[in-house]
């Protein structure tokens, strides 16, 4: 919205919209003015809504994904197969698996990847944690699903060099053109781990 | 984000965040494990901001604004052009108006448009508060500034009809704005041509 005169407490609106991802300058003026439009009620419940969202949500003390009930939802259930873990980087990876409705085993959040580029280390990931899952022998395969980007990778490599000297099996989720998509469409590195992680047909 | 289980407080907030405009709903599921990602004094700013906004901001008395200060920065400024109005459809086309820095005269902010589509009716507008703008005599030509959409051109076609009898000279701004788009989303130069191409209405 440029460098004009705007209200001080729309300019702090304005910020707080920018921080927002995906969100620049002038769709923080866009949303900001939009507030403006709402109802006190409705603007005091916005409010409420992000206040208490933040207040109520913990990490689960076993997998480490956010959630407002101890253990979390997955953690809890009896009917989930304990011999399996699948390794994301945030919860909202967690989600992403859920809705893919195949797994049946349980999660472990890592809170982020390894970046030396961004000054994160292993020691600020939940790698010990996991680690303290495995001591008991109930774990037979570790999935590593993080992002198949430079940082996700990385991670991956790391966890598996550590996780090998236990004898658990640890696999990665396999790279390749997303299901309903088009070859055409497919960037060259995807294309060639597409190729590379070729199956038989039966 | 699917139909899977989610905690309360979050399943509040994406609903809070699909409310905005733009928002679908994989974005409002992204937005809300945004926020747990901030500190809690990070969001409560957030929260107070939002509330802070819609109970400070007001209605200019005199041109519709909303505004920090009464009357607006624009009426109180002694430098403005008072024999020029600007009527626009809201207070952002105001500070679109102002980014193109060619004008120098006031403003009149409607509130919105004519749509019978929408049962938005003349009397739901601030078109009894703008005549009263002109009986004085001082006010010698009226722009409007409306969006160039169906129901912006609507209300320009109404306005002009019911300012003719008033003598008042009457204006529309050019179509140097794309046909269908809004004022929001003009650059300051096509606004700036569109205020200086400005005609007559017959």
């Amino acid at each position: 919205m440029g460098g004009m005169y705007h209200a001080p407490v729309m300019r702090e609106l304005m910020e707080q919209f920018g921080k927002l991802p995906g969100v620049g300058p002038k769709t923080a003026g866009r949303l900001a003015f939009f507030i403006l439009s709402l109802s006190e009620r409705e603007v005091e419940a916005f409010g409420a809504a992000l206040v208490n969202a933040k207040k109520t949500m913990t990490l689960c003390p076993i997998c480490f994904s956010l959630t407002d009930i101890t253990p979390c939802q997955v953690c809890r259930d009896e009917t989930r197969d304990r011999r399996l873990i699948c390794v994301v980087e945030d919860t909202a990876d967690v989600f992403s698996v859920e809705r893919a409705r195949d797994y049946q085993g349980l999660y472990h959040v890592l809170h982020g990847s390894i970046s030396p580029m961004e000054g994160r280390q292993p020691e600020d990931l939940r790698i010990k944690e996991l680690l303290a899952r495995l001591t008991d022998g109930e774990v037979k395969e570790v999935i590593l699903a993080t992002n198949p980007d430079v940082e996700g990778e990385t991670t991956a490599l790391y966890l598996a060099k550590l996780l090998k000297p236990l004898g658990i099996k640890t696999t990665r989720i396999a790279h390749g053109i997303p299901v309903g998509s088009n070859l055409e469409h497919a960037d060259a590195a995807t294309l060639a781990q597409a190729l590379e992680g070729r199956r038989e047909l039966p």
